[in-house]
């Protein structure tokens, strides 16, 4: 169960969320597999960026499924179960974002560590501009990539690689041939939309989730007070 | 002389400024003289946040006035004027932002040093809420107080003080009582906003200039395609 509200930034956003379970976890084992879900979920989205100063997050296993504590294998089984989860209810947040008309998924690879990864998803997710390049159906390459490179990682351009729904925007340091038309289509046709980042440093992986900046998002946070 | 574009970050933004002088400034003065000044003036100002890959500032002195080097004391009064004239020049950036109906000033002090008063006057500035808030008028302290609060510097709530157009709006971690209607009609009756938070750790300072955020940023940055 989870619950999301205004200001909600890369630092698990303002959220309400409780995950229960019967299986036989330590409060170790169940605090480490929290966190590892934490940080592929609700500290991967946002709206505005705007980190609130009150979430909580956690998880209660009753042990009723009785058994011995999880072993390895099957500790990693409900790790994914876990994780996955977390990520679909973490999605509905900046997917219910104010005046959202896209659901953004940046999924960055390649980089030499997932903390790289991280700082450059998150800071695409927090730019304005690729924001609003979403909302108006424009696959702007140039607003996703230098968000990446004022990221704080090392970036080489040469190795970068972009794609916006599958279509390739940008490849070895240079924009590719695209058809404009059928890119906009594209973004314009669905409420999901893909961007995929490859860095070419390593193996460090990262997904952040957030919302288009629109109108009506101006709107609502302009005309009501707290 | 100073040119904006588009792309306003806290890292000297989109911008080309050349500084002229007569002043007999050798190389290595001029280039101390031009960050400092830089770095209080062009590094502080944002529309958006997206920093540009694109930003020149050159300083170019010719020494026609004659003279010797520059005694310290002389350097000091030029070090003024460099400095305020790039903040004078700066401020126009964001007064011209897309769409802007007001020029925001964030003046932190009393941080323990300049780099903490800098994370927290560029978090704030950066903040879509914030900017939102001060479009429709609204002195909502705990945007501007929570946005503090995440920029990475540990502060004691208790030692904070918010003022707003000199309207006191917070002081020691609680807010004031203060009349909403005439703190909302400061806001909305004067381009320029004035946010003064004051963060009782020592004498760290720092400035930054930035845009509301409009329903005709949104449209601009959505309908045109670079």
């Amino acid at each position: 169960m989870a619950k999301g509200e205004g200001m909600i930034g890369p630092n698990m956003a303002t959220m309400l969320c409780c995950v229960v379970t019967d299986a036989p976890l330590e409060a170790e084992q169940a605090q480490r597999l929290l966190l590892h879900a934490a940080n592929r979920s609700f500290n991967n989205i946002s709206v505005e960026g705007h980190t609130s100063t009150n979430d909580t997050m956690v998880l209660l296993a009753n042990g009723l499924a009785g058994g011995d504590k999880l072993n390895a294998a099957d500790e990693a089984v409900f790790s994914q179960h876990l994780e996955a989860m977390c990520i679909e209810l973490a999605k509905q947040i900046p997917a219910d974002g104010e005046g959202a008309t896209h659901l953004i998924e940046i999924r960055v690879t390649g980089a030499a560590s997932e903390a790289d990864a991280r700082k450059i998803s998150h800071e695409i997710a927090c730019s304005n501009l690729v924001k609003c390049a979403i909302l108006g159906g424009d696959p702007n390459w140039g607003r996703i990539v230098s968000a990446a490179g004022y990221a704080g990682v090392p970036l080489d351009p040469k190795q970068l690689g972009l794609k916006v729904n599958s279509i390739e925007l940008f490849a070895m340091g240079e924009p590719v041939a695209f058809d404009a038309k059928v890119a906009s289509a594209a973004i314009r046709g669905s409420f999901d939309t893909l961007i995929e980042l490859t860095v070419g440093q390593g193996k460090g992986e990262c997904t952040h989730w957030t919302s288009d900046l629109t109108v009506e998002y101006v709107q609502f946070n302009s005309e009501y007070t707290t």
